[in-house]
């Protein structure tokens, strides 16, 4: 189980390839099977009553297992999330951040599912709970003529 | 099964209370259990190879269900999403809107059930399905001292 | 859109792969991407207070969509189930069979999607509704030395 | 977070208002918002190829969360289940039981939030991952007239 792309490459990545999300979306940590990213909550992210919105939160969810997965399948920008499910718990307060935990739960040829637990700096209770499916377009063979 | 906001009244809660959806997403017709909204997409709502990002597809189903219930129940503020489930089944072309069509399945004193389905404008064929819970805060008695 | 396997086939398949199903599960009807499959209620399905247990709900969901997407490609048997999200609405009364009417929103080649709601014979509301995912594995070429 | 059924008082519990469950499913442990149960897998729970099927592992689910939720808030026969996701992601063996752990992410006074990992028994790899929302009724207050 090695790291194909530490915190820095999937950052750069990020930056490279989704200049909207890496604004406000960083990698914090990588380890094999975990993930930590940030989302540094802004006027942007917030709904009335100065709450995070739900979107901004799926949104975190959905970088973050991203990450996780390219940190072991290396740089595949064509994984798409064919389906999520997020539950939502709790309020978030607007000014703090959210960090979700994301860990892989399995990691296969074709599809990849994950999990993520988003909770608020220093929070202890998590906000929201998402799980995702990624589809992993198959590689091509290394001296393919195609 | 009255409307108790169209369209238009959709449109200016919209423009008041959440000005950076406003922007984006835009109620189209209503009828009882029945709503269908707009997402104008532009540059922000892309990703690479020039399709829709899931996140905006998630914060149109989410917007559009929102005004199904509320046109149903009045501008009650406070109701939240508490469990989405969406599948990505086919990728938008980055130079269409997608029209979100959602149908009220379950409109209850407390919870809310509803369903969207994602098109492509003059589209045929599904990008994405979505279903989602809504809290709905209780209500406060007419002559309640609070 | 031909279907390959009609009402009968699909009930006889049923009957020799899945004996403990097709006891109270049977398909009434094929359309192109459409089916109505029914659960006879019996005391095995019920909870206290008389009612149909999730569960009972979940399988008929899920045969229902399994063998609409049989009708569509035929009796690949080893198709699975990889996703569902379910969301109970209302309290089925004891006394009465259940209809799960699904419908087919995408039939890939690797993975298809579809949704079901389940109604109370001759009942207008929806007790529940339901997605799923199932992974069609791929087909070997006809002439294949395998 | 004192637990309010254990192991014991929970089978219990089982055996008397579920007994088609308690056949199968017994819980093996309890600790505050977390619980062990396990599904004996016998001929009932097979499918085609000799694994367990989907709405075994979803019963199973169903019990567990079930539970783990009783074991705080008390002996609720009423507290229902109104939304589930589950992923299916490896196929478990015939002889082997099913353990599910679960663990409580929310509780609040009218909705829970559960999820739980399914193993095959000594095995490492989950082969699903559900989670649940209950709806819980309100408390009558103590010396209520009704």
């Amino acid at each position: 189980m090695d790291i194909l792309m530490d915190a820095q490459a999937l950052n750069a990545f990020l930056a490279a390839d989704f200049p909207q999300m890496a604004d406000s979306v960083s990698v914090q940590a990588v380890a094999p099977d975990r993930l930590v990213a940030r989302l540094r909550v802004d006027a942007r992210h917030l709904r009335p009553g100065g709450t995070v919105g739900g979107p901004a939160i799926f949104a975190l969810a959905d970088v973050a297992i991203y990450c996780a997965i390219l940190s072991r399948i290396g740089p595949v920008a064509l994984a798409v999330t064919t389906n999520a499910s997020i539950d939502f718990m709790r309020k978030p307060e607007a000014g703090r951040d959210l960090l979700a935990e994301c860990r892989i739960l399995k990691l296969g040829r074709s599809l990849a599912v994950a999990e993520a637990l988003v909770f608020p700096d220093e929070g202890a209770d998590p906000v929201a709970r998402c799980s995702m499916t990624y589809a992993i377009p198959p590689k091509k063979p290394e001296n393919s003529p195609l």
